[in-house]
């Protein structure tokens, strides 16, 4: 399994993914999740991919390959960020075709998802969650955030903390936060975490780290946040056991 | 889906299981998910169901049509807690020779997991989880709680707060914070919530109760835990965003 985050800001777009692959617990490997393509000042495209590794490396091995040479599809050429997931989701039914039906012979799922998000110069930030059909959805007003992977256990907080206005260093405070809840309930998931902050308007990644097990700040969220809770916790009057309610 | 929940404790036993059932967004019911049998001054035996419900209805439907009369096996009448569970099993795998065939013509999956917890006099309170399969495991000192359904939302604040001498207060104000954390995230888990907390060596259920939408605990919890996610969160100093990591 994997997690992976994509959130749609007023300030820009934030990214983050684990490395964590799993084929079974004795195959336990590091990948890195998130593929960025740029060209400075024009585009930015951050990908993040959840599901079989084959599947989404081939995906986006298909899309680099799309970048070189005088290739008409490529998604440095598309015009806008709608084109780009569309040809995002024919490089996945490319998979698809050649690899779907030996994967069924063999009892493997085909399962792929990915988050898309960027700017391309003229539009605004935009962020599109593609499904293994190829097919896809896109965030708005109402709905800024997708997950792909093992998405249920850093849900919560968002769902009580994520607004749309909050601060890159807010949104990248609740991220890790979320990972962390994640990592802790779920061995499918694990660090490195990757991260990129993409302002609006500037067509370039200038901020993108990588929080390892031992990062400073991964760790004080760590502690601070599971101390916050047992503090909550306990700050909570009990339930009365003697009374039927 | 649903959401249920067994904690082994050294007080005794906590069940908490909530009461939708969702077969697609347009047919969204209240059932109680939670059923005990009880023989004062001897045994106590809770189960928690989740799954299809026809299977998990059909299947407590036989263990207690199974009660009544001179039926040679009677979990009322079970030497001990592992055989009542056993005759659980083979409740479920009875439900599956009649059912499940018909099931699969009509693509519906045979999916049930029962929570099963209890004392029968002469032991100590036991804690099991019974997998479709009609076979189990049981809790011991270090896994001491099984859930089952709509599980991951609710597990993040379990992970971070259960210990086993805790006390019935302590636990069923964490066991509504899971529920609510759950109810939030996931429509198809809704109030009402049932609850029993089971004291050791009392072989009767004295605190059964349900907290329905508008419990005022429930909604203290809710409003309080709230707060101090926010508090918690604030306090937490925010990632330099200009330095790299």
């Amino acid at each position: 399994m994997t997690y992976g985050v994509g959130l749609l800001l007023d300030e820009g777009l934030v990214f983050a993914s684990d490395c964590r692959t799993t084929g079974g617990v004795d195959s336990i490997l590091t990948y890195r999740k998130m593929r960025v393509f740029e060209c400075p000042g024009e585009r930015v495209l951050v990908f993040l991919s959840a599901g079989n590794l084959a599947v989404t490396q081939a995906t986006l091995s298909n899309l680099a390959e799309g970048t070189l040479g005088k290739k008409a599809h490529s998604i440095l050429k598309a015009p806008t960020m709608y084109q780009v997931a569309r040809l995002a989701g024919e490089a996945l039914r490319d998979v698809h075709r050649i690899d779907a039906a030996h994967m069924r012979n063999h009892n493997v799922d085909f399962n792929a998802t990915l988050i898309l998000g960027g700017q391309i110069k003229g539009e605004e930030p935009r962020l599109f969650m593609i499904y293994a059909a190829g097919n896809f959805i896109e965030a708005h007003s109402d709905t800024h955030m997708f997950q792909i992977g093992e998405i249920k256990y850093g849900k919560p907080v968002f769902d009580r903390l994520l607004v749309r206005s909050m601060s890159f260093s807010d949104a990248a405070k609740l991220t890790l936060i979320s990972f962390d809840s994640t990592m802790r309930s779920n061995l499918s998931v694990g660090p490195p975490i990757d991260m990129i902050c993409y302002r609006k308007d500037s067509f370039c990644v200038t901020d993108q780290r990588r929080f390892t097990e031992q990062h400073p700040y991964l760790l004080e969220i760590r502690r601070l946040w599971g101390e916050a809770l047992r503090r909550a916790f306990e700050d909570i009057p009990p339930m009365d056991m003697k009374v039927e309610s």
